[in-house]
């Protein structure tokens, strides 16, 4: 993503303390205790421009959204875009994820959300990949037993490693996709990547998976 | 696969009775005996005009093989094939796979090699696909312990249920991959439908799983 410096975008994420959550660290074990009604947490990692949790909160108003960008400059759109909507079960959070076990107590999330994860090639990468071993160790502590990951990306080689290291890991596919797009589903929340790429012609791959 | 009535092939593979297994039952636990060496056994199911088996024959010499194929008028075509390549390492049944372990005991089988496989898309169908949970049974029972199921198919649906379905009886996914020709794959050995689709510029999809 095109990371254009905003000098104001540091400013702007205090001024929404609120629907920003300014320190998440200490908001571990309590991110119900944010939120209008106790429902289901929907994680995000590397929200982007907040297409994505909006549409979701929006359409899911019986749950709650929590979102993650290491971004400045792109987490103020999704600021902006979640403050169009009215939403009060999404939060944000400017933070790089780098352990969530710091940021969320066992069992506190639900659903977690890779959406167009960025696909570090390069093998001498791999670490970084947000579908790697060690990521995966995160999600089972801080998803409940029956959470389950959501991944979509346009990414051919992404998909096929995030498939083996799932299956390597213990965990079972629910579902798999490799044309998301054809199913027409309804229920399905767009994001910008997925706008983008599927508006070429490009297939959008989608798994499921539980631990 | 168009299926031309052959008057003389029910003679044609008495016949070659030597390459053809004309009793497979009486096997079960003795293939080895059958084969000049003692060495690893990959078994097709549903090996069509034999390209892949002869191929494999040929480009393995250090494996033996075994193809299983229903329709008489198809599989004379692999025994002319195998013949023409005079290979010592592959066996050709003539037989429908329905329960294997009345073919083959515990462990006697390295690989199985699901080629394409008629599809059945229809849900009421779902029994007869080769990757039918009681089909992963019969694999799991006849394969050794360390041994691998290597599935390639053309066909999405069957691809993307395959791999849950693999997942979802305990198996774990080696490899996939969404492109196999994108590979460059020199030891890779085309099937007739294989070829088939990939010239037509179709992905041709793989898969690895162990149990
Ligand atoms: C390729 S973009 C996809 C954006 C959005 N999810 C979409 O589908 O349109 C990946 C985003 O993840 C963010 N990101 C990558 N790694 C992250 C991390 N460890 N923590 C937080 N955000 C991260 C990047 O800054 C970027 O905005
Ligand atoms: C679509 S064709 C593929 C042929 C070949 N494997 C290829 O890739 O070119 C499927 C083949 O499997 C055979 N077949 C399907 N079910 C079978 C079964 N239960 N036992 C033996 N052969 C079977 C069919 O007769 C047909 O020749």
């Amino acid at each position: 993503m095109r990371l254009r410096h905003k000098p104001w975008a540091a400013d702007y994420i205090k001024e929404n303390e609120g629907l920003m959550v300014l320190d998440p660290f200490e908001q571990k074990g309590k991110w119900q205790d944010l939120f209008e009604k106790n429902q289901p947490i929907g994680l995000e990692i590397g929200t982007g421009k907040g297409q994505f949790i909006a549409g979701m909160g929006a359409q899911y108003p019986d749950e709650n959204f929590i979102g993650i960008e290491k971004a400045e400059s792109i987490i103020v759109t999704a600021i902006q875009k979640v403050k169009d909507q009215y939403l009060n079960n999404v939060h944000l959070v400017h933070e790089n994820a780098e352990d969530l076990r710091d940021m969320f107590a066992e069992n506190e999330v639900d659903t977690i959300y890779l959406n167009f994860s960025d696909p570090w090639p390069k093998t001498r990468h791999e670490k970084r990949r947000l579908t790697y071993h060690t990521y995966l160790e995160q999600y089972q502590n801080i998803l409940k037993d029956d959470g389950k990951i959501v991944m979509k990306t346009d990414n051919q080689n992404l998909f096929e490693y995030s498939l083996v290291s799932f299956s390597q890991f213990g965990m079972k596919l629910e579902d798999v996709t490799l044309d998301l797009h054809e199913l027409d589903d309804e229920m399905n929340v767009m994001t910008e990547y997925e706008e983008k790429f599927s508006s070429k012609g490009q297939p959008i791959y989608r798994c499921i998976a539980k631990f």
